[in-house]
This record gives structure tokens, C-alpha cells and sequence, in this order.
């Protein structure tokens, strides 16, 4: 990992971005650390330069609770190179919906499971490579989407203690196997008007996770208007398991 | 509203026994109230006595954030008279479920409509009693089951600003209908593997209700093991709502 930027945000928070290999990513760390702080992993939906303002809104609010945040780019999003099966996959996905058709179960695997399989080795390195920072210390969490990247990580990743994911439509049958596997504390949220997403499947994946402790927050508000207290309530989930 | 009884509690919450006519009342304040408390109405699925240990947990815990709070015995229950039309219908949702058969609506309607009917008016009476009280100021909010009367009170009672409902089987078509007319912030708490619940039915209601800011928390533990967290997160809701 190498550190390629650095810059004091206006409440303390230091923001430095780095790359891992050919991997970008951004790690946010509190004003005031007196010990080693847990991290939380942030996943998004790709596009670091897009999705910035509000990966580092909820870096600074996690700060502000005392967590370390990180992110990495996705593979094939970003300044990352296209990955041209899984473009191909999203065409398709984009003609089914467009012509009103029901999405096939296999341009669902083409999209999303290469993804997976790609992105979750990257996430651990990236754990790896954060852990080892003496600013960072303790067990982690990751909190995000894809929803699909969260329970692979759950499921593989054992430094991974907890986890807050957003429900998001489009999961192989595959991802809905391991989530059964899944014993971590979870909170799911779930945008329950969100027209782009599938209820349904949503509370499906919900009902599989095989953790003792899991509590679901559905809200309001449509795909990006998840409310400011999930933010607090995220913070106090993590406060209760990784801390 | 004749009080009958006060004690200090070892935290102390001041918790005084009340009648408002026949229907015995407990209210507890706030230890230390500089300023008139907004009260919360705890609901209760009947039976004062046997429910007085979850109930005066609930109220000590938002007495600790500055809020009132107070119940009544319902219709029919504890020391108050049967009311025969109600225990039949029970005794036939009881047989219906004994032999695994579907229970109909109309026990369902013979069951909640009538507890309705004369509960929401005594809640609403009891209110003007409390409110009366130069302790007691603000906005009013429920918080409780069963989940048919909150929905009444939330549509006819003006002053109930934000309610937390507890999701529960057996809801009459009618509070269905009612349902589409609630307007006011909803926390809707669902015990997601509590076997005498009906999910579907639950989460069907929390879809009916019109409110703008709704949100559904799901969580494990059967129908008596909502997890404390709940508590905080009915105080923070409230505190967004109520203040």
C-alpha cells in the first residue's frame, strides 16, 4: 500500500488516499486517536470520483464515533480497467429492463459473480494492508453495498465482525447460499419504496442470514435517501460489536 | 383522574397508581423535570399486573431521557369486568388455532374491534386527565400494542405526534383501511421469528400506512425479545419527533 496523497479535513478528520498495486482507494482516519481505531471497510456501488462526497460524508460521521473508514475502487469501475464480460452482462440487464422483461437468472451471475470474486480478495488485501497501520487496530466491519460483496466477505473474511448492508437488488442464487453461512452481527437496510430494488428478494436475503443477531431498518425515501439516523444507528451498531 | 398510590423508584422516577373512573392508570416522570415532559402513551396487550415489570422497565428507560410516561389497563382485563363478547371470540380463535385452521376475519373483527372502540376513547380521556398536569407538556406519543389500537389512536387523536407500534397477528380489515389514513412517524418494531406473529401481515400493514417518515426495525428473538438497543433507538425517535 502506498500512500498518494494526504490532506486535514475541516473537522481534523485525515484523509489520505493510497493504491494498492493498481487499486485505488481512501482511508479516513479520526482527528484525535489516542489508541488504535477499529476500521470499517465502506463498499459502494463503483466509481470512487462519483460516489466520493458521499463515501466521505459517511467517513466523517464513523470518524466522529472514533472508526477508521476505507474504501477501494471496484474492479471495473473508476479509472480501473473495463471488465468487458461483466459491461456485456449490464447491457443485457439494460435491454431486459428496458423491454419490461423479467431479468434471467444468468445475466444476474454475469454481472454481479465475477465482480465478487475479483472484489473480495482486493477488500482482504486491502484489510491486510490497513490492519497493519499502527493507527488502525482491532476487529473490522464493512458497511455498504453491493450487498452481494458483503456477504462474500462475511462469509470468507473472518477479521470482518460485523456488518451494516444495503439492500440492493440483483443477487445470484449462489450469493443467497452463502448467505445461510452468514453468522456475523448484521444490520440490513432497506429503502422499502426504493422502485429499483426488489422488496421482496431484499427481506428473501434477510430471512436466509443465518445470524443470531440481525435486525433489519427499512425507511423511506427512495434509493440514495437512506435518513441521517441510519448513520447514527450504524454507528451504534458498530459501537455494540466491534468496539 | 384520582391518584391512589406514589412511590420513588431507586432511580428516582416518581411512579404513582391513578383511576380515571373504573380504569386503573400508572404514570411515572422524570426524576428531575425542570420543564413539563412530553408524555408517551405505553400500550400493553392487557393485564397491568402480570405486564408491570416490562412496562415500568419501558417507562424508567424514557424517564431517563426526559420523558413521561403512562398506560391503563385495557377493557376486559386484569381487574376490570370481562366483557363476554370478547372472551368468546377468543375462546373461538383459540379452538381455530388448536386445529390449525385458518382463523377467520370475522373472530378477528369480534376479537380487536370492540377492545378498539372502547379502549381509544379511554386512552383519549386518559390523555386529557395527564396533559392536564403541570408536569406534563408537549406533544403526546404512543409506543406499544396492540398494534390495532395505536393505528386508531394515530388516525382520531391529533395530539399522538409519533407512535411506535409493535407489530402483532390479528389486525381486523377495517384497521387496514384505518391504516391508510395514518400520517403521523411511525417506528414500526417486528419481532421477525416470532411464530405467533404473521410477517407478511405485518409487513403488508407497515406498507398500508401513508406516512411520509416511516421505518420498520425487524428483529430476532421471539415475540417477548426485542433487544434493548430497541429501547434507545424508541427514544431517539421519539426525541426526533416529540422535542
Amino acid at each position: 500500500m502506498r500512500f498518494t496523497s494526504e490532506q486535514r479535513l475541516d473537522d481534523g478528520v485525515l484523509e489520505r488516499g493510497f493504491t494498492l498495486g493498481e487499486i485505488p482507494g481512501i482511508l479516513w482516519t479520526p482527528a484525535s486517536a489516542s489508541a488504535p481505531a477499529p476500521l470499517i471497510l465502506m463498499g459502494h456501488p463503483g466509481g470512487l470520483g462519483r460516489m466520493y462526497p458521499r463515501l466521505a460524508a459517511r467517513a466523517r460521521h464513523s470518524a466522529a464515533e472514533g472508526y477508521a473508514a476505507a474504501t477501494i475502487e471496484l474492479p471495473g469501475s473508476g479509472d480501473r480497467p473495463r471488465i468487458a464480460a461483466v459491461d456485456e452482462a449490464r447491457a443485457d440487464l439494460r435491454r431486459a429492463l428496458e423491454a419490461s422483461e423479467p431479468v434471467a437468472d444468468e445475466i444476474v451471475d454475469r454481472l454481479v459473480l465475477p465482480l465478487v470474486d475479483t472484489a473480495v480478495p482486493e477488500w482482504r488485501a486491502a484489510l491486510d494492508a490497513l490492519v497493519a497501520l499502527p493507527e488502525i487496530g482491532g476487529p473490522a466491519g464493512y458497511a455498504g453495498g453491493p450487498i452481494s460483496i458483503g456477504v462474500r466477505l462475511a462469509v470468507v473474511e473472518p477479521r470482518i465482525s460485523a456488518a451494516v448492508l444495503f439492500a440492493g437488488s440483483f443477487v445470484p442464487r449462489a450469493i443467497f447460499e452463502e448467505a445461510r453461512q452468514v453468522t456475523i452481527p448484521l444490520l440490513v437496510l432497506l429503502q422499502w419504496d426504493d422502485e429499483g430494488n426488489d422488496r421482496q428478494m431484499a427481506l428473501d436475503l434477510f430471512d436466509a442470514f443465518a445470524s443470531k443477531e440481525k435486525t433489519l431498518h427499512a425507511n423511506m425515501g427512495g434509493h440514495t435517501g437512506v435518513p441521517q439516523h441510519e448513520g447514527d444507528d450504524g454507528n451504534r451498531f458498530f459501537a455494540r460489536h466491534l468496539k
